[in-house]
């Protein structure tokens, strides 16, 4: 495929009933269905219908219990990603399932046959979303008072990122044989111990899977820290990011990709997939006043927590509608730094009070909303995308289901129509409609390297 | 239901593709199928047909690489139970899916929370069997060199089982308002953190879940030495264990059930399921015959290697018809010790060579076979159920998907016509078809007696 026909990659990010945090609370929204797999399987199938790549599902280990009233009035139950997605996988036949899972809270083994799993149960549509958690009321329900710290976090996340891939690849992908007459049902020498004894982990293996479909379930990355982004560089072959100009969007762009060759890859190995919150009205009035109606439904206590919580500051003793208070150094935050960088560029360079910048991120959460027809919609993906700053995008419904409704009946028509995006699905995998390769044995070629 | 219209409870234990050690050769099996979800789809609808309260998953954490040949000549790839059974959960209405999960590999935090999520993925059909664990190989891909001590992992399994149990009551039943208006999700003094401190775990909770459907997901165990039992009479709702002779399952079933009354538990709180492995044939002789065939097609490594592994003794280097070497005393095994005393006990019995005794485990793995016609099944079943034995049975197919299909269509039609088993699902819920109690929120009692 060359450059002029290359095709947008598209995420339907499902956080249920809505990304805007008052999203429960607007009228069209099926909040009563937050729990019923039945809502969120009709959910799938509407993605599925509009040709998304993947589902996608943020994640947490941690209700936020500090302040009673906040814990009232946000959503705070929410399913499990393994559980959630294969039982999607069950009643879809071609959409993609990226479930995110924390390397701070699980162990290598868990995660590499899980996702195995999920990629054998789907015929090859399984994908990883990297992240290493960042709080204390997290680590708080793993015996632990405080979270890690950032870089011992990354340091975790590199060696258990290797740890899941070498066992991934502990079976070669022809092991299978399955001869009844000689009783073979697999060769042994294509099935091989890891003996990983590294900083962190000590995991023997073979993985009690075969290979997955695809080789590699797909890994996807969300940091966009200096840690973030080089280990995205080594290993990611997709970043879902959050950036609010094109300038910015083309910069991370290219400097992620930059960073590549030393690890012996190339851009297209690696798809860059920034945040939308689209808004979408069928005239531009019709947008403003859809984003007006959740702005005005957001209880303030609500807004304030959610901002101190991104940006890992308690703000709740300053005045609403005053500026933000002088924040501290980069350095000394351990939660998100890249948000939280993001979000103070933000408020100094507009200006913004507390509460104004709690209504600019109420939805969005840091990502670049956009607001307008299905035209303007469509124009703003089709600038950052060919223009160097984005492969494609995750598209963050603000309730659910009329803002993926809306997404799939009136914005994908017109990228369609542009050539910007698939009619149909071309791939049997995942990382076949992504076009990403398929990622060869690293640990059997380290092994015939010994020998 | 009095004691006369008392009904069994029935497992269909999913072992792909067959229980029988060599099941995966018989001409029959779909071996070809192993790592197909839409087969084992297929295999979960036509136990749904036959009235099953459930689907049971076994598991395991590592592959055993010690002997090439054998690793060779046996199935070691399987789906992990989380990611199955949910799949599973999406394409069927009403049968139960029961996953086995050790307590000694993951953290109770993340245990709580998918049960959870399959519970309410399921409408209330989740159910989780408790295991500690026992090899050193599985222990080798969790960062330790040998597996801990069987009293040290009961010790773990029962805080670990608490912590679940108290974040599962995390939420109370009606925690959940959604009031748009009101902008009222949940009454936060419904949602509760548990400060849980032990020797083994510290974790604050809430979970980040709402109460699972049923309360709490079905606990089941399948423990039979003295930690296993009292564990069991304690927080057990079902117990899966394997018995010969109906003297065995009478008097462990009597033992179990009157250790109960001390946690203030009454009897039919808790169901017993021996597990059964059922040949079947139309006449004895064509029984006699489906036995040969898959005795026949047991290569010697492999036979002499589950032998092995199930006594944790290494038997490789004695002749193959000769006896039992002399085995360590039950103190020194640090494995499954209700089972080594089973196997030792049956050999010394029946004065069984090595070959003998693999034979007779090749299949039923240590539980009981039933060879016959349906009828002669049916009558060792009703023998069991009506004489304090047993109130239900695990039903081990030797192979797939012929053994469950024989069992589906031959058997329960005979038990149905004795009015030993259900013809239609009359609960909504896995805990509603076994017959138990909806769990009180002890968390929320033991809140209310602080006050």
């Amino acid at each position: 495929m060359t450059q002029n026909n290359r095709e947008m990659k598209l995420g339907a990010f499902f956080m249920i009933p809505g990304h805007h945090v008052a999203a429960w609370r607007h009228p069209k929204a099926e909040a009563h269905q937050t729990m019923s797999f039945e809502f969120i399987k009709r959910l799938a199938q509407t993605a599925e219908r509009g040709k998304f790549d993947m589902v996608f599902l943020a994640d947490n280990y941690a209700v936020r219990r500090n302040n009673q009233k906040v814990l009232g009035q946000t959503v705070n139950t929410l399913f499990e990603p393994f559980t959630l997605l294969s039982a999607l996988s069950a009643v879809t036949n071609h959409i993609g399932f990226v479930g995110t899972v924390s390397t701070t809270f699980n162990e290598p083994f868990n995660v590499a046959r899980r996702f195995a799993s999920l990629d054998h149960l789907s015929g090859g549509r399984a994908g990883w979303n990297v992240v290493t958690s960042s709080t204390d009321v997290e680590a708080q329900n793993f015996n632990l008072e405080q979270q890690l710290l950032h870089e011992k976090r990354y340091e975790r996340a590199e060696e258990f990122v290797d740890v899941v891939k070498k066992l991934w690849d502990s079976w070669e992908d022809d092991a299978l044989i399955i001869d009844k007459e000689e009783a073979q049902f697999a060769d042994p020498s294509k099935i091989h111990a890891i003996n990983h004894k590294g900083e962190w982990f000590s995991v023997a293996g073979p993985l009690n899977i075969s290979r997955p479909v695809q080789g590699h379930p797909v890994v996807i990355q969300a940091g966009s820290s200096e840690a973030g982004k080089e280990l995205a560089a080594r290993t990611a072959e997709v970043i879902f990011t959050a950036w609010q100009t094109l300038e910015e969007a083309q910069s991370f762009y290219a400097d992620v990709k930059g960073r590549m060759a030393k690890y012996g890859r190339s851009p297209e190995d690696l798809k860059i997939m920034p945040g939308i919150f689209p808004v979408i009205g069928r005239t531009e009035e019709e947008a403003e006043e859809n984003k007006m109606l959740l702005e005005d439904l957001i209880p303030e206590e609500a807004g304030i927590s959610l901002l101190s919580g991104m940006i890992s500051v308690d703000l709740s003793g300053y005045p609403v509608d005053g500026p933000l208070p002088d924040l501290p150094e980069l350095d000394q935050i351990n939660g998100g730094k890249s948000r939280f960088q993001l979000l103070k560029d933000l408020a100094d360079r507009e200006g913004l009070t507390i509460r104004q910048l709690y209504q600019r991120i109420a939805g969005a959460r840091g990502h670049r909303e956009i607001k307008g027809t299905p035209e303007q919609i469509a124009d703003q993906m089709q600038e950052w995308f060919e223009n160097g700053a984005a492969d494609g995008f995750n598209i963050m419904p603000p309730y659910l289901p009329g803002g993926l409704d809306d997404f799939v009946n009136l914005v994908i028509p017109v990228l369609q129509k542009r050539g910007l995006f698939r009619k149909e699905y071309t791939g049997n995998t995942l990382r076949e409609n992504l076009g990403l390769k398929r990622p060869v044995n690293t640990l059997i070629e380290s092994i015939k390297e010994t020998i």
